[in-house]
């Protein structure tokens, strides 16, 4: 076992919040297989969302403290859980006091070193449904990461916040898209700001908000932050999982919380057209599930320094959605499907066609090896989604909700 | 009476959420004699924490419908009003359909043609004071402009929001403060942000955040939005209320809801020192309570087009905290007074010694007709406030919430 050393010497404590949904899972077990003591909470927004809106993940899962006595079963690891709202500081308080997850293993509770905050409403269709689910985006994810803040600053200031951002905070602007802050050059004097955001859902929106209270109060308080801009991610199985479908994550196809290429494999899989929204020129910065959990254990290990509001964009290749539609296609051809492509009308307000240039190269410089995506991994992501093809339900693919 | 036309060609109806504050009433008012129909709401959010924090306004104000009683006593004319919070969405939407007001004048209602948006909590310290305030700042702001769109898209989408924003959103960068947007050349290409903020308290932050908010909102569906950046107002009397004290705005000169200059002209008046934070270079732009009036009555009667997300910064002049101190001293010297100036430890985390260049000519191009500060401007303030003298609570002034 790989020990990671803590500021005490012993085990480092990781914190997770979110700790069920589709990354927050695979990242508990990816670091605690590690040898981090991990402490994952959830509110079980997504689950209950996804009754709610009649969007059933792909496999059922069981819930997290079954998870987490299967983990312990498989690995003879410890995934302590406990289920709260962080909006809730009474709960979030708790995970910092041990008080949630009951006795620590060996008696002598601290604080978290790190927290990986994952614990934010994750989908922009949902985002745009109407005035309530707007208000619980933001109620969720701005109110959440204040109290974190708080927590932090009460019960460990040292304490690391890696927070799951996302690129869509950025927009597409016609310039170079930085990695955190922008140089201007203006009316011949200088001056750097955290790189202007222009998003383009409520969801994208809060996440831009809760970039802007980490940065201000690394300012003001000195807490240190890294906050991980991720583009789509694609995959289901990770290295923890892929022997075991009772560790598997919750994979969402639908069009509310499904992303493009995960419900593109889907409905190859089942032989559905790949839908594209408008002309599909639409470009994004893309990485496979496993690159996830590489990036956010690397952030960890090598923490942000004290009043830093460290930023990556985290992504490892760019495709526009007409090219990851053929990709697909040519996966399933491959595997002797006929996959056909259709266009539908854009529900989203959105450029179809646009410069796209991001920077990546922090997290490169910080050790990460990108896995790219070749006909070979998507062929094999495909072949998975092949074995629950009588499960993948076709009425989940057309997007309901409109942004106007 | 001057008649406003609206698209109606009936009067124009304006709703003023936070009618009963420092700037609400006055506007409310000063709206009302130009002949605009007024519905003003408030939440009492600013008299609960005056009485909280024992920081109480130098003179007593009667409730909102006992003020629109009395101006309806002296001019004949209404202003309706109602209380409740517009983070309750049955309230707001009451707002817009006239529930909240019970019948309208004329029997004939139909909602507001704008909206003039000062409900938010307005004080830097107090969001600053821990993480109940914190989240009741972000909730109060950001739950609240949030309803407000989804009202305006239900109810009314040409309604136009007049949204009270700050220069304090921008901090002071090292280049000049253009006016809401600003075009970046990099790396040969150009693109125009909206302008990058970089606010100094977490109160500062929301309203960032809600600009952000309202700018998302007028791009996805052609609302319209203008969005006033002010500086720092100062003034007791407006026009309206100037020879009838019953009508006299809510006038806090305390470290939690009193903005600098006000706080000045109070010290000043009792003999107590002037407190100027740290080395006192701090430079912000200011104006003058009935330049408010006059620029809110302009953008409401010269409205932001369909989908426009309009910015001005609202501000006549800038002054240093030195020069203000300095400002008042001699206006103290004139009415009789010896003015002495104080340095004390600055409470704030900000820039003692900055450069600081805002464009402010939006308003100006408008119609505005500035007041500039004038020794003869302050010393009539000056004079107002010294008949109140005796009820000057001179425990008022120094700061009590740090940033750190």
């Amino acid at each position: 076992m790989e020990m990671v050393p803590s500021e005490k010497g012993a085990r480092m404590r990781v914190l997770i919040l979110g700790g069920d949904g589709y990354l927050g899972w695979p990242t508990s077990m990816n670091l605690s297989s590690l040898g981090y003591e991990v402490y994952a909470v959830d509110n079980y927004f997504r689950r209950g969302a996804c009754h709610q809106l009649d969007v059933e993940p792909l496999l059922k899962t069981p819930n997290l403290h079954k998870r987490s006595q299967r983990w312990k079963e498989k690995t003879g690891r410890n995934i302590h859980v406990a289920i709260g709202d962080i909006t809730d500081y009474a709960f979030l308080s708790g995970c910092f006091t041990g008080k949630v997850f009951g006795d620590d293993d060996d008696g002598h509770w601290s604080p978290p070193d790190a927290v990986i905050h994952y614990a934010e409403q994750p989908s922009a269709p949902y985002s745009m449904m109407g005035r309530k689910q707007a208000v619980l985006t933001l109620q969720n994810n701005l109110i959440g990461t204040c109290n974190l803040v708080h927590a932090v600053k009460e019960y460990k200031p040292s304490c690391h916040i890696v927070k799951l951002g996302t690129m869509g905070v950025y927009g597409t602007p016609n310039i170079d898209i930085e990695e955190g802050y922008l140089e201007v050059n203006h009316k011949g004097r200088k001056h750097t700001f955290l790189y202007p955001k222009t998003p383009g859902s409520l969801y994208h929106l809060t996440k831009a908000q809760d970039g802007d209270m980490l940065y201000f109060y690394c300012r003001m308080w000195g807490i240190r932050v890294t906050d991980l801009n991720q583009g789509p991610v694609y995959g289901i199985f990770s290295k923890e999982s892929k022997n075991s479908e009772d560790l598997a994550t919750i994979f969402n196809y639908d069009d509310i919380f499904g992303t493009v290429l995960n419900r593109f494999i889907a409905q190859a899989a089942c032989g559905h057209p790949l839908t594209v929204y408008g002309k599909g020129g639409q470009t994004r910065g893309y990485l496979n599930i496993n690159d996830t959990l590489q990036c956010v254990e690397l952030c960890v290990r090598k923490p942000a320094a004290l009043g830093q509001y460290r930023v990556f964009n985290q992504f490892v290749e760019t495709f526009s959605v007409n090219e990851l539609a053929e990709r697909v296609r040519k996966a399933g051809k491959i595997a002797g499907l006929t996959v056909e492509i259709k266009t539908i009308e854009n529900p989203r307000q959105e450029a179809e066609d646009h410069y796209y240039n991001p920077v990546h190269t922090g997290l490169t410089d910080l050790g990460l090896k990108p896995h790219y995506l070749t006909d070979d991994g998507l062929g094999q992501i495909l072949d998975v989604i092949l074995k629950y093809k009588a499960d993948i339900n076709r009425d989940y693919f057309m997007p309901r909700v409109k942004w106007e």
